[in-house]
């Protein structure tokens, strides 16, 4: 850890890589021999292509996408895509099935109905306060798309295997847990993710999108609406949000020669969770709050045993050091995230911090 | 000019103050004793709401912007805008006027006929391939709104100063031009610019917009495109381009405390452009494309006798640190984008190498 810096659990935007940071801060003046910052440089030059080209294939190395798929870089984050999804890619007439796991999906269903557009819910976690994945989910046959949240930052659940779909394309917001581990691209039609939690700062939104999807989408939306704008022109119909996608292709670089890839990072990321989970099944004072076979690798949310107890936490573990503990303010509680950012150094020193509290207040 | 820095001439993303990215990459870090960078704090936190409170206090103070309007940051540019306006504040059964003066202009325009909306097109300088502003337009007497583009960074043409309504709320699109010279606001709706010409890096849009046009937006539109959202969350309902942002707010801190305001910008404006025109109307090699009462001192578009001096030009300025000198791809020749950030050193410099040029070459 860099002097002055502190464990980062922030639940987005959330942890950079430090190796990252120090290279964007290194080359802010003069990028690639330019003269000129990344900030400063034409998109439409070759410098810039550079980048948003190796971003797009360290993507498709990572996650094994191959030339089936487009890899865009859009702006509006996850909730813009809430409302692009249905109105690019349901046509009226149809419906679509929505798994509903907590805040983010509420909001993604809210948006197909803001159109006025048909769904189905096809299963719900509500009943028990979203802490759960739906299993053994029986999808409409004639379902335009499923989609699913991989990963709920709020309510600490996780998708641990996609659901068969029976050949519905999957559209998954992976926002929170996209490049955490490997997954089989084939299934799906869409998935997309705000970069601000696992793979870059906020400003730019991640969406891979299977080549026969575009064929859906309408033409008279507005430009900036369709997703054939941006595969059609490489994300460069406009000017794009050049330094976060620059940033994403750093912090892509950083998981494919650092970490070594996904199965590599998934392995750590088992471990930070196993961990900090193991610490906290092995005591009645801190209470993880989803069901255990649906636990989040990503966003670890508990429990103290009072209000008082879990402020009290969040203020020391800061005053120690610990950012971003407090849970989401629609919840409550307390919430460790761990993306790929924050190392294992971290993690250990947290369930220290954790067991030490607990001997003083429990 | 900092050492390898050139001299950037691009028409955006373009120039940003060397101070500016010098205090970017001091705290890139650590940002404001956090222990994390700016990338990584929290949206929800208190440190970065004073950010985005900061950057609207400042941007307030430098137009003279008071309560009746919101100031807002959106993702997707001036290209999302073009479609966003229409949507919320041109019901169906109203017309709204365009006054056509260019590249810009023209995509907006289409945008509405996209939602199958009418428009009326007040005035336009297509006649004369957009080298003029047009002058004693008669607006429709019952117009939704009238919009413009303030600056035209292709075509090098500039509102002197805007038209007189009626009443009819004014929308401009000021991209390329806005923080360049005061202007009173009261007659305008809506005043929208992307960031990465003259007031931060690409990947974010400022929209300043009077709180009674707010009453038009609909409420069946989707949550990311509703003004609304933005105006009741302080753009603050998702994850908004953090980064951008604070970028923005520093290159307003500078254009406030550093340059003195927009009185002074602008005398330093006027002084750089003069100087370029001036040097160029006293030669018959270099000929400015726009007519003279409507030159923008933001883009001076010029010509050389042939394509290939222009070519020859724009390399062996490259070579001597003069960058961005190409004119925009769909109309040929040179073009010197001297935004807020680009200095009078630039300039001085670029008349110079011109004057060089011109005695070997003409």
């Amino acid at each position: 850890m860099s002097t002055g810096r502190i464990y980062n659990f922030n639940a987005g935007p959330a942890a950079l890589p430090l190796p990252v940071l120090e290279k964007i801060q290194s080359e802010l003046l003069d990028f690639g021999g330019s003269g000129m910052s990344i900030m400063e440089i034409s998109h439409r030059s070759a410098l810039f292509e550079g980048v948003i080209n190796d971003a797009i294939s360290r993507c498709r190395r990572l996650l094994h996408v191959g030339d089936a798929y487009e890899i865009l870089f859009l702006q509006g984050g996850a909730s813009t895509q809430f409302a692009m999804i249905p109105m690019n890619l349901l046509p009226r007439g149809r419906s679509a099935d929505y798994v509903n796991t907590g805040a983010w999906a509420t909001k993604a269903i809210r948006e197909v109905r803001i159109q006025g557009k048909t769904l189905t819910i096809a299963a719900s976690s509500e009943d028990r306060n979203f802490a759960y994945i739906p299993q053994n989910i029986r999808f409409s046959p004639d379902a335009a798309y499923v989609h699913i949240t991989s990963n709920n930052t709020i309510k600490g659940t996780q998708w641990a295997g996609f659901p068969d779909t029976g050949g519905i394309p999957l559209i998954a917001d992976m926002s929170s847990d996209i490049m955490s581990r490997p997954f089989d691209i084939s299934p799906f039609g869409l998935v997309y993710a705000g970069a601000q939690k696992n793979i870059g700062p906020a400003g730019v939104c991640m969406v891979i999108i299977r080549k026969d999807m575009l064929e859906r989408v309408p033409e008279e939306l507005p430009t900036m609406l369709r997703y054939t704008t941006y595969a059609e022109k490489n994300s460069l119909y406009n000017t794009p949000p050049s330094m976060a996608i620059y940033a994403v292709g750093l912090v892509l670089e950083w998981l494919e020669d650092t970490i070594g890839g996904l199965d590599a990072m998934a392995e750590l990321n088992e471990k930070k969770a196993g961990t900090l989970y193991a610490a906290m099944d092995a005591s009645d004072f801190y209470r993880p709050t989803a069901d255990m076979d649906s636990r989040s690798r990503m966003n670890v949310t508990f429990r103290l045993p009072s209000e008082e107890l879990e402020d009290r936490f969040v203020a020391e573990a800061l005053a120690h050091g610990f950012g971003g503990l407090k849970g989401h303010r629609s919840v409550g509680g307390c919430r460790a995230s761990i993306y790929n950012a924050t190392g294992m150094d971290a993690v250990t020193a947290l369930t220290e911090f954790m067991a030490e509290f607990e001997q003083k207040n429990g």
